[in-house]
């Protein structure tokens, strides 16, 4: 049981979209992702999903609405919500959820990540 | 769907050791609590428990060692394992933990927060 230090984590790595599994917690995992562009519009079919912003902001687009979020800011997306994430500039965000949750929900893309890393 | 942010949830309360629900994701809670002082030894017979620090620092003890947790920093302590939070100043802390959850875990005294306010 070691304490984490989240923007040590994200020192770790440079690749976006790709998030890395930074803790472990009953079923759930924390994950580390660095987010720029446009990701592809999903849904997890029975999982929440929480974004926490720790760097920049996050533009989380809804098929009726937008939610923007700035750093010290989250949301959970509940299962079955299409969402799209968008970061003008890189973001830094943690992501909440299931063990089992794919990165893309029912999508199946080349940024679809089935092998975790954890770092 | 709202989106949360974690500097205006802790302005809104200003009592100690009695965590407030600000989210919920699948079968957890996330929850904000302000610390000042020594908690009660005790653990949670199942259930993981994340304390993540957002201002402040905290000391968790445990019984062969202590962990020390600054900004921006999360520990996990698994289920069954002994615990002590000190903070010698306020701290804010962010918990994620299943909603069975009771703050004082196997132990019950006056600060066992049975129904918890969700704000």
């Amino acid at each position: 049981m070691e304490k984490v230090n989240i923007k040590e984590k994200f020192d770790l790595f440079e690749d976006r979209w790709s998030p890395k599994v930074i803790g472990e917690v009953n079923d759930a995992y924390v994950k580390a992702v660095k987010l720029k562009g446009e990701f592809v519009w999903h849904h997890h079919d029975e999982e929440d999903e929480l974004f926490l912003v720790v760097k920049g902001s996050l533009v989380i687009k809804l098929r009726d609405r937008d939610i923007r979020l700035e750093e010290g800011e989250f949301v959970v997306i509940p299962g079955g919500v299409e969402h799209l994430p968008i970061a003008e500039e890189e973001a830094h965000v943690l992501l909440l959820e299931p063990k089992s949750t794919l990165n893309t929900g029912n999508v199946t893309d080349e940024r679809t990540v089935a092998e975790l890393q954890h770092i």
